[in-house]
Parts: structure tokens; C-alpha cells; sequence
């Protein structure tokens, strides 16, 4: 007997044949002996919907109203999937926010999570019954309830399994997806796109990171910190997805295992600011406020002045020139400037930490293919290249050839390019913030 | 400063401009100096929308689901609300089913309201805010999620005016809907009908069982228990509806205040059971385990047997034809006959209990428009004829007219008919399950 969490996205629970299609393969298993757990998303598009209607009613709603409303959708799904594995003849029963236990942190609409209270849960599935739990929503320790931000569902999930021991051979959280499994690339983006069997939690964190959209990378570093295996796998087909595991040594010896675009960036230099502690951090407070992410921070000294510059996807370009000429105010000197048009194309893999050259091989087919590099940042397993926006498409594909992620890793040569990596003279990368 | 308990009905939340204007009214009522609390329906038609979804998905869902299905209409109005009032400038907060604190037995789908825990709501009140409470669910003391059954948001609102201890002179529970308020007769039935200023918590309660469809019979009862004023009146017009109040001396000058039509009842025979203790009780268990509800039941005795009527709605017919030959073949005896095709006509008034001959009028204004009476019925306040339904109209209308509810009561003859009843032998009057 193992202990299975599944969760669907609301694609698969667009409608009442969609949660009856869940409800199936959730009764299936437990059939077979498992215990199991369904967490639901809202159904269809319910959350931009309901989202709509609130933008119609108030202009800055507050977020715990927001909360209470936005709750409402997995509720829904809950209760109709409980309904709907009831009518196969086994009993479920739907847990709600106040039901599941789920304690968070205050802040509404993006809170964390605390801790989950499984006494209910287990006693449910020792009672031989399917727990349906809403995803996204937990309540804080005084009861208020909160939402975790969107791809919260796929963090519930992981959690539970987590906070039930779910390990290796003793179960699995299966994430049911619109998509097959993790590609080495966005298939539609590069045709030779090839399905990985299985990818360590590191990579994938950076590739969701990158906008794989398979799974929020939140879910993938709770399942790390807590080794939950994770399946990710096709809401329709029974073919097997792709499993997210712990890296293995077989791992390492491929280089990299997939590659990810990002297809519209702006980039922020803020040249001359005082080379001096607390700089960076009147910076990126007022960043922090004003809610938006950057990333592939790089700061060049020059004496007694400092150079940052980083990117933002470009949505978010309005709001950060004025979260950075506030800084600036703060500071009294430096000057920014902003380029758009730009995207970046990135190489991941927990094999680049033995393998070397694999930054120099990408550099080669970039500039083989004539694609000009603007900035460059590293981490220990990925390699993010800034090139401009009408070249990203290409980029990808002709990194995603040079690392042969087309073929099977048994297939891939051991060898790695042999040229050295060019990069400039004093790069200091920034944890993202 | 007054305590005001506002509650808004579906139709007039259907969308955002609905959910602004009851916003603006609370808002209108706070700035004023009152303390407001509003009360939230579904919007529009959610709940019909919601039970649609739950019977394409399972033939008989369980009614806890059920439950948690339902109680997402009243959180979504409430959050949207308490969004409308913020934008105007006033805290609001709004309070479902675990913030309200409303506790129920933990009969799903149907369930009592045990108490209210009111200092979360009188500390919100005290803060000077909004408190938006969803209507129609609550919680059991385990803390699952419970519905009223249909109506209950007037259940609610009027359950909250009177944990507050609203009283005559310290505040009112204003039921907004979508007529004037109370008439003599449905207008729609009746054009000669005229609304009342006033009615009794007694008359009210029996012309809300007979269908009036203002407000829910269950909601009147609770303001009488705790004497809490109730003023329905319509949700876009700023005119004075109908004050729902304690019974005074003047309104029993007045011996009948409104008339109701039932439209399309079944009259359910029983003949020959026998007349033993414990036979009644055989036959309405099994219809009450149906989930049916009766009324005008009859019982005349027959010697060694007993022969017993009552009527249901037409929708009811075929299930309670099942019920009752379940029970008649526990007692071993006794035969069903089923009419179809009737109506009931109603007059209600306190002023009954001193007025002499109302039910002979009754009795002779039917009988000079040609409608034969196949039954009559009676209680302190109340008579009700069942006639043939195509006559069930124009019953309506010659009751109306033969207590001259078209005038206002100062222009109505004090002196009521000289005629005599002429009441069946062996009337017994069963108390309504």
C-alpha cells in the first residue's frame, strides 16, 4: 500500500466530465489498496473569472477580502470531487481551509506555509476514505484565511505529502498536468524537444524558475527539502511523466539536462552608485515593496563607485523605474538606464558541476549562430545568456542542439566541448532576491 | 445611533452594480451614525447554477458536500461586498460560516441555528466597520460547515438582529427584495391588492407558509421569539415597505389582513386505517423520512376506523404516494385515494380571534362565485378552502374582495357579516408537521 497524492490543474477540472475523469482514477487507486489524497485546483478559468469580478467592484481590493473570495473556486471543486468519487461508491470527504488544517503564515494572498495538521487527514484515510483537499488556501493560526499566490496548488500538494512522510517506496505526489512530462525545452518553442524520465529537484527548481510552467518551483523546493518524489504526468494519457527525484551519480554524468527561454525582458543598469555597504539594499527595499521580481543580478566595481545592473520580465518595467528612481532619490547619486527587447535563454544541469567548458559551448553556438550575448550570469548548475528578444527562439534551439538534449542521455557523448569559457573579468553574482 | 441588520436578496446582487448599490446604502446608513451589519445572498441565480453542477456530477451527493458546495454563493457576495464598501471609503470586513460564529445542529442541508457568538461581531461593530456576514450557512460546534436550507439568509439576518438584541426603538432588521413589501394578495393575482404598512410576526407567519414569497415563514418566527421589528422593502425604491411587529389592539379592529392562493395541490385520502394510538405517527414518519412536507391534514373518525387527508404539493405527488403504501403496508389496512388539481385559498388575520363569522364571509363569498369547497381547514388565525385549481385565481380574488382588503382599514366596515359558519360534523385539526 502506498500513500498517493494527486493533483489536478483546473484544465483538467474544466468541467463536470473532467472532475468525474479525476474522481475515476482517484477511486482506481484506491482500489488497488492506496490511500489517497486529491488536491484540487479551481475549476477551468473560476480564479481569473472571479478575479475579473472583484477588479469590477473595487480598485484596490483589500487582500483579505480577496482571499475569502478567491477560496471559493477550489472549495467548489472539492466539494463536486467528493461528490463525484461518493457517486463510485467510495466514500471521500472534501476538506476545506478550516477543514484540512493547513496553518500559514498572516500575509494574504502570497502566505507560507507553517505547518499542516494531519491528525484529521490520517484519521480520514484510516477510516478507508479519499480526502479531497482545496489547493492554494490555508487559514492562519487566529483561523483568517489565506491563499499561498498562484501555483499554490501544486505547493498544497506536495506539502501534504510531505507532512504524511510521503518518501521513496512509501508513495508519490503526482501532479496532473495539461503537458506529457519536463521536456528538455518548451516543445513548442524547439521541436526536438525531448521528454525526460527524470530530473533532479535542483534542475527543476531552475527550470520552473524559468518559466517551464510545468510546476511551480515553491512545490519543487518543498518537495526537495523534504524528499517527496514528484510525478509529474499528462491529465489524460497513462503514460508515464517525468519523475522529480534526488540527484542521483548517474545524473552528473550528463551536463545538461534542459534548457528554458524567457522570452521578454528589460534590463536595469544603475551606473555610478557609492561603492559602499547598504547601497545595494536601499535598492532592492524599495524593489521588495513595490512587489516585482528581478533577476541575473550582476554588480561591476570601478573604484569608489559601483555598476548593478539586473532584468525584469517586461511587464514589470513601468513599476521598477519607480521603485528605482525612489532609491536613487535615497542614495543622491547614480543614474539608471533601461533596455528592453531582450530575452534570455538558459542551460541547466547538476552535471555542470563536474563537467567543465559547458559555459564556453554554449558561448560558441550562441556566437556561432550569430547571436550577440549582453550579460551572462552562472549558478552552480545553470548558465543564463541575455540576448536580444527577436533572437531568443533561435537561441534556444541552437543550445538546446549543442548539449544533443534531442537525444537519450545512454547516447549523449561523455566528453564535453573543449573551449574555455570567456567570461568578463570581475563578475559577482547576487542570490536572487 | 441605531443597530441596523440589512439584508440583501439574489436578484438584487446579481452583478457589481447590485453589489455597489447595497454597498453604497450601508455605507449611507454607517456615515449616518448607525452601526451596520449586512447580510449576503448568492448572487443571482449561483445556488440553482450550483445544484445544476452537483446533479450532473452525482445522483444523490452527500448532503455535507452538498454543503460546502452551496455556502461558496453567500462568501463570494460577502467578499465582493465588503470590497464595494472599502472602496467607499469605510472598513468592512466580511465574516462567512467560521468567522460569524452562527452555530448549528449538524442537520446538513437543513440545519437550526443554535446560537450566535456575538463579540467578534460587536468587536468589529465597536471598531466602527462593516460587518458583512454571509447568509444562509453556519457552523457546528465541531466547526463543519452547515446550510439553513432555502430562505435561510432571512433566517439569518433576522437570528443576527436579535443575538444583537435589536428591539423596537434600538434598531430593525431591513429584508431587502424585489417588491414594495407586503400586500393583501399577490398583485400579480390580485390587482385590487394593496401593501400593508404593518402586520403581525402572527399573520406574517402564515401568509409566508402559504407562499407570499417576501419572506421566509422560519425568519418571521424568529422575530417574534425575540420581538426583533422587521422592515421588507424594495431594494431600489426608497419608499417605506412593510413593517413585520408585535401585535397591537388596532390590528385586531381589522379581522382579516391578507389572503394567499396555493396553486396546484394533490389531496391525499386515506381510508379505513384503524383508529388505534400510533397509527398517525406509522404514516407521517415515513412521509416526514421522505423530506415531505404536508399540510391541511384532516382526520375524521369512522367507528373502529379513521379516515385521514391531507394535501401536498403537486410536485410532491409521486413520492409521497410511495411513502404512504410503504406505511400502509406496516399497518396492514386502510386504502389511498389521490386528488389532483387543486388550490388552496387562505385568509389570514389576528383579528379573527374576536371577530365572529369570517369563515361563513369566506364560505359565502366562494359559494356565490360558483366554487365548490372540497375542503376546509382552520387555525386561531387562518382559513383555508381547497377548491378546484382552475378556480384557485378568482377564489383569490373573491376572498379578497369580500373582506375589502383593496381599502385602508379606517375606511373598512368594523361590523363583519352576520352568516353562519357551516363547518363539517367532526372537523380535527392536526397540527402541520
Amino acid at each position: 500500500m502506498a500513500l498517493l497524492v494527486q493533483k489536478s490543474g483546473g484544465t483538467s477540472l474544466a468541467d463536470a466530465d473532467g472532475i468525474r475523469r479525476c474522481a475515476a482514477r482517484a477511486v482506481a487507486a484506491h482500489l488497488d489498496g492506496h490511500q489517497v489524497v486529491v488536491v484540487t485546483s479551481a475549476m477551468g478559468r473560476t480564479t481569473d473569472d472571479l478575479l475579473a469580478l472583484a477588479g469590477r467592484i473595487a480598485s484596490a481590493p483589500p487582500r483579505r477580502e480577496l482571499d475569502l473570495l478567491l477560496v471559493t473556486g477550489e472549495q467548489v471543486s472539492a466539494a463536486l470531487m467528493a461528490m463525484a468519487i461518493h457517486e463510485l461508491g467510495v466514500e471521500a470527504v472534501s476538506l476545506p481551509a478550516h477543514g484540512l488544517g493547513l496553518i500559514t503564515d498572516p500575509e494574504h494572498c502570497n502566505a507560507r506555509i507553517h505547518r499542516i495538521e494531519v491528525d484529521r487527514l490520517r484519521r480520514q484515510l484510516n477510516a478507508a476514505r479519499i480526502v479531497v483537499a482545496t489547493g492554494f488556501q490555508g487559514i492562519t493560526g487566529q483561523g483568517q484565511v489565506t491563499t499561498l499566490g498562484r501555483g499554490g496548488s501544486d505547493t498544497t500538494a506536495v506539502a501534504i505529502a510531505a507532512a504524511l512522510g510521503v518518501k521513496q517506496g512509501t508513495g508519490v505526489c503526482e501532479i496532473y498536468t495539461d503537458v506529457d512530462g519536463v521536456y528538455t525545452a518548451d516543445p513548442r518553442h524547439v521541436p526536438q524537444a525531448r521528454k525526460l524520465d527524470r530530473i533532479s529537484y535542483e534542475e527543476m527548481v531552475e527550470l520552473a524558475a524559468l518559466g517551464a510552467g510545468v510546476l511551480h518551483s515553491r512545490a519543487v523546493m518543498f518537495g526537495q527539502r523534504y524528499q517527496v518524489p514528484i510525478h509529474v504526468r499528462h491529465s489524460t494519457h497513462d503514460e508515464e511523466g517525468t519523475m522529480i527525484v534526488k540527484e542521483t551519480p548517474e545524473m552528473e554524468r550528463v551536463c545538461v539536462v534542459g534548457c528554458a527561454l524567457t522570452p521578454d525582458l528589460g534590463r536595469i543598469t544603475i551606473r555610478g552608485v557609492p561603492n559602499t555597504p547598504g547601497v545595494q539594499s536601499i535598492i532592492f527595499k524599495r524593489i521588495a515593496e513595490a512587489g516585482i521580481l528581478v533577476d541575473d543580478i550582476i554588480q561591476i566595481e570601478a573604484g569608489i563607485t559601483a555598476d548593478l545592473s539586473f532584468t525584469v520580465e517586461a511587464p514589470n518595467l513601468a513599476d521598477i523605474k519607480v521603485a528605482v528612481q525612489k532609491a536613487l532619490l535615497i542614495i543622491g547619486r547614480g543614474e539608471m538606464s533601461i533596455e528592453v527587447a531582450l530575452a534570455k535563454v538558459s542551460a541547466v544541469g547538476v552535471g555542470m558541476r563536474t563537467h567543465t567548458n559547458v559555459a564556453a559551448a554554449m558561448f560558441k553556438a550562441l556566437g556561432d549562430a550569430g547571436i550577440n550575448i549582453a550579460n551572462i550570469t552562472t549558478s552552480e548548475i545553470k548558465i543564463s545568456c541575455i540576448v536580444p528578444r527577436e533572437q531568443g527562439r533561435l537561441a534556444l534551439r541552437v543550445v538546446h542542439d549543442a548539449f544533443e538534449l534531442g537525444r537519450r542521455p545512454q547516447e549523449s557523448p561523455r566528453e564535453s566541448p573543449r573551449e574555455e569559457p570567456a567570461l568578463s573579468p570581475r563578475l559577482t553574482e547576487v542570490k536572487a532576491l
